[in-house]
């Protein structure tokens, strides 16, 4: 068998998910408890009883590819050519790593804390990677010039996260700009940025940095997933340039085809909806001013979150967040998800997610702070 | 960007169908022109009403994981953990590829004619391939000797469709006989088979061989994509040897994370729905009676099908599909896939499907005819 395949480690954040009992205050969860609008899944079984469900264009449905491209007018990016419709951001990201890396050459740089699956794809393709961890003293706050400092030789594209999973920080403009100007002082092939946005609908801040409006080598990756938890209908996009998106079409149609033709259906009526695409974020906001109450009130240190649907809290010092996360369950029957999983800069912290029904992420950080408190003394 | 990527050529199938008009009589379809049962879709719609569309599992729910492996019931792949859910049956042979080949070593054989993705795929992923085509004097019959014989020192695996896009033909109990007996005499590592039964309900012989029930390294794909009509719908499967499906678990919840949670439901429905797999196989085997009565009376030579729902005509000798192909657009407005497009073996024919309404391949076939007269006398 390939050995690239074989070599791929078991994921940590599934562990933690293994371990989880009936009775335990899920935090670890990384998807919406809402239910999505039904709305939008009676429009598409309307298309399917009358057209049934043939196979897209590769590229997706032109309607669709439309209304993605004009919802979000980027410079350089707006029309239907720019779009390519996927199977969740997953494949979106997969699709956008595999057109850009030359294995033999390339090199992948990862603004950590990440989620672990773009530096795991990209070693699956056989592409090098190089991480650059944003700093615990800044909050892990996004660093343009750090980023742009880590860029070698062999530097193709950086990967990164805004709102960001897990750190809950947002790539501010002034950082944008700052990593924006070093790579344009650049004298060479030009570094692409790819800007995975898949938490755009749960944005909290108003500096928020869309790379897509202020750089033109900018590969954006989203989809419904978040936004209008529709995680289970693996629908997602590509955004960038046109040349580039031929190429990566040419990926997506060898790997899955096309996207699901029911799924674009739920997406065009989402798309045509005005307001669809944020009909869940004011749930967000009053989520997270509760969780701000609750995290305030716990004594836990926090990032306070900018976006997403995490927050990121800090153990004792000399606390490993692996073992910390196995005492929760076992001893606190509280799921949450241990730092490292993204990186080693993150192994003092744990990620909890806030979609839970309030009372229990109330209860479930009152016991990381009963446990962060006694184990402190015992320490 | 990725060399291997801007070295993939452009797919002679969607040229064809590029050059389409209103008016063509389409013989090119390679999709079901029938509309899915509801039933189906109803069922996925109560679901989603009550559950939402959540992640499934990265290998898929594991109540429809059961139902695929206890409906075929090959041995040694007959229980849950043999099966992975995949977005269609392009995403299970990817995966299939992928997981199988190491791109520093491995070789894939191609038997031909064959659809062009196994190649594709492969190449895309680094892999050397080799193939061997079935011999038109035996009108594309699968020879399993002739297989067994394309093995070279690197070869990993060998990939078939049978029933077979583009030839009609299925590869016979005495066939896989003669090839699995072949590999079993082999010294050394396994050869793996991949056995493409994508359009194993429409099979219309008696003696159609499984290679899941024959020979223990062997990798299923499949999908609900021709059986059901549901092409659009992105849901296939994986079926294996638990340990090489554990492995390619892996790789797709890498690529796309798991198949989308309403189309898993859409087919949890119709595995649990007795007799709904087959819905649609009279329809096939009816109109399968009609086309070869209308070719018959065109005089012109076919090779006669025996599953799928395509039939290959012959040119006349000397004839290059290509041109042929552009000429019965052109001036029959007709569309039909050159063989060129399944390899150089088939180069001297047309595949032609038979899905569209009666009538309709009853005239496209007589404009074939006429064009094959018209075109003899005048070379």
């Amino acid at each position: 068998m390939n050995p690239r395949v074989s070599e791929i480690s078991a994921s940590l954040i599934r562990e933690m998910h293994a371990r989880k009992r009936v009775t335990s205050i899920d935090l670890g969860l990384g998807e919406p408890t809402l239910l999505p609008n039904p709305a939008h899944f009676e429009h598409a079984m309307r298309h399917v009883a009358k057209h049934g469900v043939k196979y897209s264009p590769n590229a997706g449905d032109p309607d669709l590819r439309r209304a993605i491209a004009r919802h979000y007018r980027y410079p350089q990016m707006d029309g239907s050519e720019n779009v390519c419709v996927t199977v969740g951001s997953q494949e979106a990201m997969y699709v956008a790593l595999k057109t850009l890396l030359d294995p033999s050459r390339d090199e992948l740089v990862v603004v950590e804390p990440a989620f672990p699956s773009y530096a795991k794809m990209a070693t699956l393709e056989g592409a090098a990677v190089r991480s650059v961890a944003m700093r615990e003293e800044d909050d892990f706050a996004f660093d343009g010039e750090r980023i742009a400092a880590a860029i070698g030789e062999r530097t193709r594209a950086i990967v990164f996260c805004s709102p960001c999973n897990p750190t809950a920080r947002v790539v501010s403009r002034e950082a944008a700009d700052r990593l924006v100007r070093a790579l344009e002082r650049r004298i060479g092939e030009p570094i692409w940025l790819i800007h995975d946005e898949i938490y755009r609908e749960q944005t909290f801040v108003d500096d928020a940095a869309y790379f897509g409006q202020r750089y033109p080598h900018t590969i954006v990756t989203n989809s419904l997933s978040k936004s209008n938890a529709l995680t289970g209908l693996r629908l997602g996009w590509i955004l960038g340039p046109r040349d580039f998106v031929a190429q990566a079409i040419k990926v997506h149609a060898w790997v899955t085809s096309c996207a699901d033709t029911f799924a674009q259906q739920v997406a065009l009526d989402v798309f045509r909806t005005p307001g669809a695409l944020e009909e869940h974020a004011p749930w967000y906001r009053e989520r997270r001013e509760e969780l701000l109450a609750i995290l305030r009130s716990s004594g836990v240190p926090y990032v306070s979150p900018e976006g997403s649907f995490y927050a990121c809290v800090r153990l004792p010092k000399g606390f490993c967040s692996i073992d910390a996360a196995h005492e929760l369950i076992e001893r606190y029957d509280v799921v949450a998800i241990p730092g490292a999983a993204f990186g080693p800069s993150m192994d003092g912290w744990l990620r909890l997610s806030w979609v839970a029904p309030p009372n229990q992420v109330r209860k479930g950080i009152l016991r990381i702070a009963d446990y962060c408190a006694a184990a402190a003394v015992s320490h």
